[in-house]
Protein backbone atom coordinates (compact mmCIF):
# COMPACT_ATOMS: atom_id res chain seq x y z
CA UNK A 1 0.00 0.00 0.00
CA UNK A 2 1.13 3.65 -0.98
CA UNK A 3 2.53 5.27 2.16
CA UNK A 4 4.27 8.61 2.89
CA UNK A 5 7.26 8.71 5.22
CA UNK A 6 6.61 10.45 8.73
CA UNK A 7 9.00 12.13 11.47
CA UNK A 8 8.99 10.36 14.69
CA UNK A 9 10.86 12.16 17.14
CA UNK A 10 11.96 9.75 21.01
CA UNK A 11 11.99 6.21 21.54
CA UNK A 12 11.45 5.07 17.72
CA UNK A 13 8.24 3.53 16.57
CA UNK A 14 7.43 1.85 13.39
CA UNK A 15 4.51 3.27 12.17
CA UNK A 16 4.04 5.60 9.05
CA UNK A 17 0.57 7.09 8.61
CA UNK A 18 -0.46 5.40 5.38
CA UNK A 19 -2.31 7.71 2.29
CA UNK A 20 -5.16 6.05 2.81
CA UNK A 21 -5.86 7.36 6.04
CA UNK A 22 -4.67 10.94 4.30
CA UNK A 23 -7.26 10.39 2.04
CA UNK A 24 -10.05 9.46 4.07
CA UNK A 25 -9.22 12.38 6.21
CA UNK A 26 -9.20 14.48 3.09
CA UNK A 27 -13.05 12.99 2.09
CA UNK A 28 -13.89 13.71 5.42
CA UNK A 29 -13.08 17.36 5.61
CA UNK A 30 -14.75 18.06 2.27
CA UNK A 31 -17.75 15.91 3.78
CA UNK A 32 -17.50 18.05 6.76
CA UNK A 33 -17.51 21.40 4.93
CA UNK A 34 -20.11 20.86 2.96
CA UNK A 35 -18.32 20.11 -0.48
CA UNK A 36 -19.82 16.62 -0.58
CA UNK A 37 -23.66 16.63 0.92
CA UNK A 38 -25.63 13.97 2.68
CA UNK A 39 -27.14 11.52 -0.09
CA UNK A 40 -24.92 12.82 -2.66
CA UNK A 41 -23.67 9.80 -5.00
CA UNK A 42 -20.23 9.49 -4.90
CA UNK A 43 -18.09 9.40 -8.58
CA UNK A 44 -17.27 6.03 -9.14
CA UNK A 45 -14.15 4.34 -7.39
CA UNK A 46 -12.04 4.96 -11.08
CA UNK A 47 -13.18 7.94 -11.60
CA UNK A 48 -12.80 9.14 -8.05
CA UNK A 49 -8.57 7.17 -7.57
CA UNK A 50 -8.28 9.13 -10.80
CA UNK A 51 -8.77 12.31 -9.61
CA UNK A 52 -7.39 12.06 -6.23
CA UNK A 53 -3.96 10.67 -8.06
CA UNK A 54 -4.03 7.78 -6.22
CA UNK A 55 -4.00 3.63 -6.53
CA UNK A 56 -7.86 1.95 -6.33
CA UNK A 57 -6.99 -0.29 -3.62
CA UNK A 58 -5.95 3.24 -1.61
CA UNK A 59 -9.00 4.57 -2.50
CA UNK A 60 -11.03 1.59 -1.39
CA UNK A 61 -8.92 1.18 1.81
CA UNK A 62 -9.65 5.24 2.40
CA UNK A 63 -13.53 4.52 1.65
CA UNK A 64 -13.35 1.82 4.41
CA UNK A 65 -12.44 4.20 7.17
CA UNK A 66 -15.32 6.47 6.16
CA UNK A 67 -17.73 3.59 5.54
CA UNK A 68 -16.23 2.15 9.30
CA UNK A 69 -17.05 5.47 10.77
CA UNK A 70 -21.04 6.02 9.30
CA UNK A 71 -20.09 8.75 6.96
CA UNK A 72 -20.88 6.35 3.78
CA UNK A 73 -24.00 4.31 2.99
CA UNK A 74 -23.37 1.45 0.28
CA UNK A 75 -25.89 0.42 -2.10
CA UNK A 76 -24.73 -2.64 -3.28
CA UNK A 77 -25.32 -2.18 -7.24
CA UNK A 78 -26.08 1.47 -7.39
CA UNK A 79 -23.13 3.52 -5.70
CA UNK A 80 -21.77 5.12 -2.73
CA UNK A 81 -23.34 8.07 -1.06
CA UNK A 82 -22.64 10.34 1.55
CA UNK A 83 -24.80 9.45 4.67
CA UNK A 84 -26.89 11.94 6.72
CA UNK A 85 -25.09 14.10 9.16
CA UNK A 86 -25.39 13.24 12.98
CA UNK A 87 -28.06 14.27 15.03
CA UNK A 88 -26.83 16.68 17.69
CA UNK A 89 -27.88 16.02 21.39
CA UNK A 90 -26.15 18.37 24.59
CA UNK A 91 -24.30 16.71 26.95
CA UNK A 92 -24.28 18.93 29.79
CA UNK A 93 -28.09 19.41 28.76
CA UNK A 94 -31.52 17.44 30.00
CA UNK A 95 -33.40 17.58 27.28
CA UNK A 96 -36.35 15.36 26.81
CA UNK A 97 -35.98 12.90 23.92
CA UNK A 98 -39.10 13.46 21.30
CA UNK A 99 -39.32 17.16 22.09
CA UNK A 100 -36.57 18.25 21.22
CA UNK A 101 -36.28 15.75 18.20
CA UNK A 102 -39.56 17.09 16.99
CA UNK A 103 -38.58 21.07 17.53
CA UNK A 104 -35.56 20.05 14.21
CA UNK A 105 -38.31 18.60 12.09
CA UNK A 106 -37.55 15.04 12.75
CA UNK A 107 -40.69 12.78 13.34
CA UNK A 108 -40.25 10.95 16.58
CA UNK A 109 -41.73 8.18 17.97
CA UNK A 110 -41.41 5.57 21.00
CA UNK A 111 -42.54 1.55 20.62
CA UNK A 112 -42.37 0.01 24.62
CA UNK A 113 -40.70 -3.09 24.91
CA UNK A 114 -41.01 -4.37 27.76
CA UNK A 115 -42.67 -2.95 30.82
CA UNK A 116 -42.49 -4.68 33.95
CA UNK A 117 -42.11 -4.28 38.06
CA UNK A 118 -39.47 -5.46 39.72
CA UNK A 119 -38.17 -6.13 42.63
CA UNK A 120 -35.07 -3.70 43.19
CA UNK A 121 -31.14 -5.56 43.09
CA UNK A 122 -28.31 -4.30 45.48
CA UNK A 123 -27.46 -2.39 43.21
CA UNK A 124 -30.12 -0.54 41.71
CA UNK A 125 -31.33 -0.18 44.99
CA UNK A 126 -28.47 1.57 46.18
CA UNK A 127 -28.93 4.04 43.40
CA UNK A 128 -32.47 4.82 43.60
CA UNK A 129 -31.96 4.57 47.39
CA UNK A 130 -34.53 1.99 48.11
CA UNK A 131 -34.19 -0.66 50.11
CA UNK A 132 -33.17 -4.17 48.67
CA UNK A 133 -35.81 -5.93 46.95
CA UNK A 134 -38.42 -2.68 46.98
CA UNK A 135 -40.85 -2.57 43.99
CA UNK A 136 -39.15 -0.84 40.91
CA UNK A 137 -40.73 0.05 37.59
CA UNK A 138 -38.17 -1.63 34.80
CA UNK A 139 -39.18 -0.68 31.23
CA UNK A 140 -37.19 -0.41 27.16
CA UNK A 141 -38.58 2.07 25.19
CA UNK A 142 -37.04 2.10 21.24
CA UNK A 143 -37.11 5.10 20.15
CA UNK A 144 -37.50 5.94 16.43
CA UNK A 145 -36.73 8.95 14.06
CA UNK A 146 -38.67 9.14 10.81
CA UNK A 147 -39.04 5.42 11.30
CA UNK A 148 -35.59 4.13 12.00
CA UNK A 149 -34.98 3.07 15.17
CA UNK A 150 -31.96 5.06 17.13
CA UNK A 151 -32.32 5.09 20.70
CA UNK A 152 -32.90 1.89 22.67
CA UNK A 153 -33.27 3.32 26.68
CA UNK A 154 -33.80 1.53 29.55
CA UNK A 155 -35.15 2.99 33.15
CA UNK A 156 -36.21 2.13 36.22
CA UNK A 157 -38.03 4.03 38.70
CA UNK A 158 -39.19 3.65 41.92
CA UNK A 159 -42.67 2.56 42.24
CA UNK A 160 -43.06 4.08 45.95
CA UNK A 161 -43.02 7.73 44.10
CA UNK A 162 -44.41 7.22 40.71
CA UNK A 163 -47.53 4.58 41.34
CA UNK A 164 -49.53 3.31 38.68
CA UNK A 165 -46.67 4.82 36.18
CA UNK A 166 -48.30 2.14 34.00
CA UNK A 167 -51.38 3.85 33.25
CA UNK A 168 -49.89 6.53 31.44
CA UNK A 169 -49.30 6.86 28.12
CA UNK A 170 -45.67 5.42 27.51
CA UNK A 171 -45.06 5.35 24.31
CA UNK A 172 -46.49 8.69 23.19
CA UNK A 173 -45.00 10.64 26.20
CA UNK A 174 -41.94 12.28 27.58
CA UNK A 175 -41.15 10.44 30.60
CA UNK A 176 -40.42 13.63 32.63
CA UNK A 177 -43.41 15.75 31.06
CA UNK A 178 -45.63 12.43 32.76
CA UNK A 179 -43.27 13.08 36.09
CA UNK A 180 -44.22 16.38 36.46
CA UNK A 181 -47.80 16.28 35.10
CA UNK A 182 -48.70 13.36 36.62
CA UNK A 183 -46.69 13.40 40.16
CA UNK A 184 -46.08 17.16 40.43
CA UNK A 185 -42.33 16.31 40.56
CA UNK A 186 -39.44 17.85 39.03
CA UNK A 187 -36.55 17.06 38.52
CA UNK A 188 -33.87 18.88 39.52
CA UNK A 189 -30.41 18.04 38.56
CA UNK A 190 -28.51 14.37 37.36
CA UNK A 191 -25.45 12.94 37.27
CA UNK A 192 -24.73 11.16 33.86
CA UNK A 193 -22.00 9.53 31.77
CA UNK A 194 -20.97 8.45 28.33
CA UNK A 195 -19.77 5.46 27.02
CA UNK A 196 -18.27 3.69 23.86
CA UNK A 197 -19.55 0.26 23.80
CA UNK A 198 -20.63 -2.68 21.17
CA UNK A 199 -23.92 -3.45 20.49
CA UNK A 200 -24.69 -7.15 21.75
CA UNK A 201 -27.14 -9.15 19.05
CA UNK A 202 -30.17 -8.27 20.83
CA UNK A 203 -29.52 -4.37 20.76
CA UNK A 204 -28.19 -4.77 17.31
CA UNK A 205 -31.33 -6.35 16.65
CA UNK A 206 -34.04 -3.74 18.05
CA UNK A 207 -31.59 -0.72 16.47
CA UNK A 208 -31.47 -2.37 13.15
CA UNK A 209 -27.69 -2.30 13.18
CA UNK A 210 -24.79 -5.17 13.04
CA UNK A 211 -23.70 -6.77 16.31
CA UNK A 212 -20.24 -5.04 17.65
CA UNK A 213 -21.21 -1.62 15.69
CA UNK A 214 -20.36 0.86 18.16
CA UNK A 215 -23.40 2.42 20.49
CA UNK A 216 -23.54 5.51 22.95
CA UNK A 217 -24.53 4.43 26.35
CA UNK A 218 -26.01 6.91 28.02
CA UNK A 219 -26.10 6.39 32.04
CA UNK A 220 -28.01 8.83 33.87
CA UNK A 221 -29.31 9.07 37.50
CA UNK A 222 -31.61 11.88 37.97
CA UNK A 223 -32.62 13.59 41.30
CA UNK A 224 -35.59 15.91 42.94
CA UNK A 225 -34.50 19.05 44.50
CA UNK A 226 -34.20 17.12 48.07
CA UNK A 227 -31.51 14.94 45.79
CA UNK A 228 -33.73 12.05 46.05
CA UNK A 229 -33.33 9.85 43.02
CA UNK A 230 -36.32 9.33 40.86
CA UNK A 231 -34.78 7.56 37.11
CA UNK A 232 -31.79 5.33 36.64
CA UNK A 233 -31.67 5.64 33.23
CA UNK A 234 -29.07 3.41 30.55
CA UNK A 235 -29.43 4.49 26.97
CA UNK A 236 -28.25 3.24 23.82
CA UNK A 237 -27.90 5.53 20.99
CA UNK A 238 -26.68 4.94 17.61
CA UNK A 239 -23.12 5.74 16.98
CA UNK A 240 -23.44 6.44 13.55
CA UNK A 241 -26.30 8.86 14.02
CA UNK A 242 -25.80 11.33 17.36
CA UNK A 243 -23.47 13.09 18.09
CA UNK A 244 -22.99 14.50 22.18
CA UNK A 245 -21.77 18.32 21.97
CA UNK A 246 -20.39 20.35 25.11
CA UNK A 247 -18.78 23.68 25.54
CA UNK A 248 -16.40 24.15 28.00
CA UNK A 249 -16.96 27.59 29.76
CA UNK A 250 -14.04 29.76 30.57
CA UNK A 251 -14.10 29.01 34.41
CA UNK A 252 -13.71 25.36 33.67
CA UNK A 253 -10.70 25.48 31.37
CA UNK A 254 -8.92 24.80 34.23
CA UNK B 1 -32.10 -20.24 24.13
CA UNK B 2 -34.04 -19.58 27.06
CA UNK B 3 -36.15 -16.59 27.54
CA UNK B 4 -38.74 -15.01 29.54
CA UNK B 5 -42.21 -13.65 28.72
CA UNK B 6 -42.31 -9.63 28.28
CA UNK B 7 -45.14 -7.27 28.20
CA UNK B 8 -45.65 -5.28 24.99
CA UNK B 9 -47.99 -2.71 25.06
CA UNK B 10 -49.13 -0.70 21.88
CA UNK B 11 -48.47 -1.72 18.56
CA UNK B 12 -47.62 -5.73 18.37
CA UNK B 13 -43.37 -5.91 18.63
CA UNK B 14 -42.03 -9.43 18.90
CA UNK B 15 -39.03 -8.84 20.46
CA UNK B 16 -38.53 -10.84 24.17
CA UNK B 17 -35.38 -10.27 26.67
CA UNK B 18 -34.04 -12.87 26.35
CA UNK B 19 -32.66 -14.92 29.89
CA UNK B 20 -29.04 -14.41 28.78
CA UNK B 21 -29.59 -10.41 28.86
CA UNK B 22 -31.42 -10.57 32.46
CA UNK B 23 -28.11 -12.98 33.49
CA UNK B 24 -25.80 -10.36 31.94
CA UNK B 25 -27.32 -7.47 33.44
CA UNK B 26 -27.30 -9.31 37.11
CA UNK B 27 -23.62 -9.73 36.31
CA UNK B 28 -23.00 -6.70 35.75
CA UNK B 29 -24.38 -5.12 38.50
CA UNK B 30 -22.39 -7.31 40.66
CA UNK B 31 -19.38 -5.96 38.91
CA UNK B 32 -20.97 -2.23 39.80
CA UNK B 33 -21.68 -2.44 43.06
CA UNK B 34 -17.96 -4.35 43.61
CA UNK B 35 -19.17 -7.70 44.35
CA UNK B 36 -16.99 -8.72 41.91
CA UNK B 37 -14.17 -6.87 41.71
CA UNK B 38 -11.48 -6.39 38.80
CA UNK B 39 -8.68 -8.34 38.35
CA UNK B 40 -10.87 -10.88 40.38
CA UNK B 41 -11.00 -14.36 38.44
CA UNK B 42 -14.59 -15.90 37.28
CA UNK B 43 -15.88 -19.11 38.98
CA UNK B 44 -15.45 -21.91 35.94
CA UNK B 45 -18.45 -21.88 33.45
CA UNK B 46 -20.17 -24.95 35.49
CA UNK B 47 -19.68 -23.65 38.54
CA UNK B 48 -20.56 -20.26 37.45
CA UNK B 49 -24.25 -21.99 35.44
CA UNK B 50 -25.23 -24.16 38.28
CA UNK B 51 -25.22 -21.53 40.34
CA UNK B 52 -27.24 -19.11 38.67
CA UNK B 53 -28.90 -21.66 37.41
CA UNK B 54 -29.02 -21.60 33.86
CA UNK B 55 -27.88 -23.92 30.85
CA UNK B 56 -24.46 -23.19 29.83
CA UNK B 57 -25.33 -21.85 26.37
CA UNK B 58 -27.21 -19.01 28.07
CA UNK B 59 -24.32 -18.05 30.56
CA UNK B 60 -21.86 -18.23 27.60
CA UNK B 61 -23.98 -16.11 25.52
CA UNK B 62 -24.06 -13.95 28.89
CA UNK B 63 -20.45 -13.26 29.06
CA UNK B 64 -19.92 -12.92 26.04
CA UNK B 65 -22.38 -9.51 26.63
CA UNK B 66 -20.06 -8.56 29.40
CA UNK B 67 -16.97 -9.39 26.99
CA UNK B 68 -18.33 -7.27 24.42
CA UNK B 69 -18.64 -4.48 26.64
CA UNK B 70 -15.49 -4.54 27.90
CA UNK B 71 -15.76 -6.09 31.19
CA UNK B 72 -14.61 -9.21 31.30
CA UNK B 73 -10.74 -10.05 30.34
CA UNK B 74 -10.06 -13.86 28.88
CA UNK B 75 -7.03 -15.25 29.63
CA UNK B 76 -7.09 -18.91 26.83
CA UNK B 77 -6.03 -21.21 29.25
CA UNK B 78 -6.61 -19.59 31.84
CA UNK B 79 -9.84 -18.35 32.58
CA UNK B 80 -12.24 -15.09 32.67
CA UNK B 81 -11.40 -12.10 34.95
CA UNK B 82 -13.05 -9.27 35.53
CA UNK B 83 -11.67 -6.26 33.74
CA UNK B 84 -10.09 -3.00 35.48
CA UNK B 85 -13.02 -0.18 35.80
CA UNK B 86 -12.65 2.43 33.21
CA UNK B 87 -11.12 5.84 33.49
CA UNK B 88 -13.22 9.10 33.79
CA UNK B 89 -13.22 12.24 31.96
CA UNK B 90 -14.61 15.41 32.76
CA UNK B 91 -16.80 15.90 29.65
CA UNK B 92 -17.49 19.64 30.60
CA UNK B 93 -13.64 20.41 31.69
CA UNK B 94 -10.58 20.89 29.65
CA UNK B 95 -8.04 18.70 31.81
CA UNK B 96 -4.72 18.21 30.28
CA UNK B 97 -4.81 14.65 30.19
CA UNK B 98 -1.25 13.78 31.72
CA UNK B 99 -1.82 16.18 34.82
CA UNK B 100 -5.14 14.41 35.34
CA UNK B 101 -4.02 10.82 34.63
CA UNK B 102 -0.80 11.24 37.23
CA UNK B 103 -3.09 13.16 39.67
CA UNK B 104 -5.13 9.94 40.11
CA UNK B 105 -2.02 7.81 40.29
CA UNK B 106 -1.44 6.75 36.73
CA UNK B 107 2.28 6.78 34.86
CA UNK B 108 0.91 8.46 31.96
CA UNK B 109 3.20 8.98 28.95
CA UNK B 110 3.23 10.25 24.83
CA UNK B 111 5.01 8.86 21.86
CA UNK B 112 4.74 11.22 19.56
CA UNK B 113 3.36 9.42 16.18
CA UNK B 114 3.84 12.13 13.46
CA UNK B 115 4.78 15.81 13.23
CA UNK B 116 4.70 17.56 10.35
CA UNK B 117 4.15 21.37 8.72
CA UNK B 118 0.93 21.18 6.50
CA UNK B 119 -0.98 23.74 4.38
CA UNK B 120 -4.35 23.84 5.63
CA UNK B 121 -6.88 22.25 3.89
CA UNK B 122 -10.22 24.17 3.14
CA UNK B 123 -11.91 22.56 6.24
CA UNK B 124 -9.00 23.32 8.57
CA UNK B 125 -8.76 26.36 7.61
CA UNK B 126 -12.27 27.65 8.27
CA UNK B 127 -12.64 26.02 11.59
CA UNK B 128 -8.66 27.46 12.52
CA UNK B 129 -9.68 30.87 11.25
CA UNK B 130 -6.48 30.71 8.59
CA UNK B 131 -6.15 31.18 4.82
CA UNK B 132 -6.74 28.00 3.03
CA UNK B 133 -2.79 26.46 2.07
CA UNK B 134 -1.81 28.52 5.20
CA UNK B 135 0.85 26.81 7.22
CA UNK B 136 -0.22 24.22 10.09
CA UNK B 137 1.29 22.18 12.49
CA UNK B 138 -0.23 18.58 12.52
CA UNK B 139 1.07 15.84 15.12
CA UNK B 140 -0.39 12.82 16.53
CA UNK B 141 0.94 11.48 19.64
CA UNK B 142 -0.28 8.32 21.10
CA UNK B 143 -0.71 8.44 25.22
CA UNK B 144 -0.47 5.48 27.21
CA UNK B 145 -1.15 5.33 30.72
CA UNK B 146 0.76 2.32 32.62
CA UNK B 147 2.33 1.44 29.46
CA UNK B 148 -1.02 0.54 27.84
CA UNK B 149 -1.81 2.82 24.85
CA UNK B 150 -5.37 4.20 25.61
CA UNK B 151 -5.70 7.50 23.23
CA UNK B 152 -4.42 8.70 20.21
CA UNK B 153 -4.62 12.56 19.74
CA UNK B 154 -4.59 14.58 16.72
CA UNK B 155 -4.14 18.18 16.92
CA UNK B 156 -3.75 20.77 14.45
CA UNK B 157 -2.21 24.57 15.38
CA UNK B 158 -1.62 27.57 13.50
CA UNK B 159 1.97 28.00 12.77
CA UNK B 160 1.97 31.87 12.79
CA UNK B 161 0.99 31.81 16.44
CA UNK B 162 2.92 28.86 17.72
CA UNK B 163 6.33 29.52 15.82
CA UNK B 164 9.09 26.76 16.37
CA UNK B 165 6.16 24.41 18.04
CA UNK B 166 8.64 21.85 17.15
CA UNK B 167 11.44 22.73 18.98
CA UNK B 168 9.36 21.51 22.82
CA UNK B 169 9.63 18.75 23.99
CA UNK B 170 5.55 16.94 22.84
CA UNK B 171 5.95 14.01 24.36
CA UNK B 172 6.87 15.01 28.23
CA UNK B 173 4.59 18.33 27.92
CA UNK B 174 1.19 19.14 27.65
CA UNK B 175 0.63 21.24 24.44
CA UNK B 176 -1.94 23.36 26.90
CA UNK B 177 1.39 23.33 29.30
CA UNK B 178 3.33 24.63 26.24
CA UNK B 179 1.18 26.97 24.89
CA UNK B 180 1.06 28.38 28.45
CA UNK B 181 4.92 29.13 29.21
CA UNK B 182 6.30 29.34 26.09
CA UNK B 183 3.85 31.75 24.22
CA UNK B 184 1.68 33.37 26.86
CA UNK B 185 -1.49 32.11 25.48
CA UNK B 186 -4.02 30.87 27.80
CA UNK B 187 -6.82 28.34 26.47
CA UNK B 188 -10.37 30.39 27.35
CA UNK B 189 -13.19 28.16 26.26
CA UNK B 190 -14.39 24.97 23.62
CA UNK B 191 -16.50 24.02 21.84
CA UNK B 192 -16.05 20.19 21.96
CA UNK B 193 -18.35 16.81 21.01
CA UNK B 194 -18.19 13.10 21.72
CA UNK B 195 -19.25 10.17 19.19
CA UNK B 196 -19.33 6.65 19.37
CA UNK B 197 -16.44 5.48 16.07
CA UNK B 198 -15.37 2.06 15.35
CA UNK B 199 -11.48 1.42 15.26
CA UNK B 200 -10.11 1.38 11.60
CA UNK B 201 -7.57 -0.50 11.05
CA UNK B 202 -4.76 1.73 11.78
CA UNK B 203 -6.09 3.21 14.91
CA UNK B 204 -6.62 -0.29 15.69
CA UNK B 205 -2.74 -1.12 15.53
CA UNK B 206 -1.53 1.65 17.19
CA UNK B 207 -4.02 1.56 20.50
CA UNK B 208 -3.82 -2.64 20.65
CA UNK B 209 -7.30 -3.63 20.06
CA UNK B 210 -9.19 -5.20 16.88
CA UNK B 211 -10.35 -3.32 13.86
CA UNK B 212 -13.77 -1.91 14.63
CA UNK B 213 -13.92 -1.67 18.38
CA UNK B 214 -15.65 1.30 19.73
CA UNK B 215 -13.81 4.06 20.10
CA UNK B 216 -14.89 7.20 21.81
CA UNK B 217 -14.11 10.32 19.49
CA UNK B 218 -13.86 13.35 20.72
CA UNK B 219 -13.54 16.43 18.58
CA UNK B 220 -12.51 19.65 20.50
CA UNK B 221 -12.21 23.31 18.92
CA UNK B 222 -10.16 25.48 21.42
CA UNK B 223 -10.29 29.39 21.31
CA UNK B 224 -8.39 32.24 23.32
CA UNK B 225 -10.03 34.95 25.53
CA UNK B 226 -10.42 37.03 22.10
CA UNK B 227 -12.19 34.23 20.18
CA UNK B 228 -9.88 32.80 18.14
CA UNK B 229 -9.10 29.17 17.85
CA UNK B 230 -5.74 27.57 19.00
CA UNK B 231 -6.04 24.03 17.93
CA UNK B 232 -8.39 21.83 16.55
CA UNK B 233 -8.53 18.51 18.16
CA UNK B 234 -9.47 14.72 17.37
CA UNK B 235 -8.35 12.30 20.11
CA UNK B 236 -9.74 8.50 19.98
CA UNK B 237 -10.09 7.07 23.56
CA UNK B 238 -10.82 3.76 23.95
CA UNK B 239 -14.01 2.97 24.64
CA UNK B 240 -13.29 -0.21 26.93
CA UNK B 241 -10.57 1.82 28.99
CA UNK B 242 -12.76 5.76 29.26
CA UNK B 243 -15.89 7.04 30.56
CA UNK B 244 -16.89 10.32 30.11
CA UNK B 245 -18.67 12.10 33.06
CA UNK B 246 -21.03 14.93 33.16
CA UNK B 247 -23.57 16.57 35.68
CA UNK B 248 -26.43 18.54 34.83
CA UNK B 249 -27.07 21.54 37.01
CA UNK B 250 -30.67 22.51 38.20
CA UNK B 251 -30.72 25.38 36.14
CA UNK B 252 -30.06 23.44 32.77
CA UNK B 253 -32.35 20.94 33.60
CA UNK B 254 -34.93 22.46 31.15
Amino acid sequence: MDSVSNKVSGEPFNVAVPLYVQIAESLLERIRVGELIPDQRLPSERELSKSLNVSRMTLRAALRVLDNKGLLIRRPGDGTYVARPKIERQAAKLSPFTESMRSRGYQAKARLIIFERRLAEVSVASKLKVPVSAPVYYFQRLRLINKEPVLLETCTMPVYRFPNLETHDLEDRSVYEIVETEYSIVPHHSEQSLEAVSATDFEAELLGVEPGTPLMLERRLAFDKDGFPLEYGHDLYRGDRFRFVTEIAPLEMK
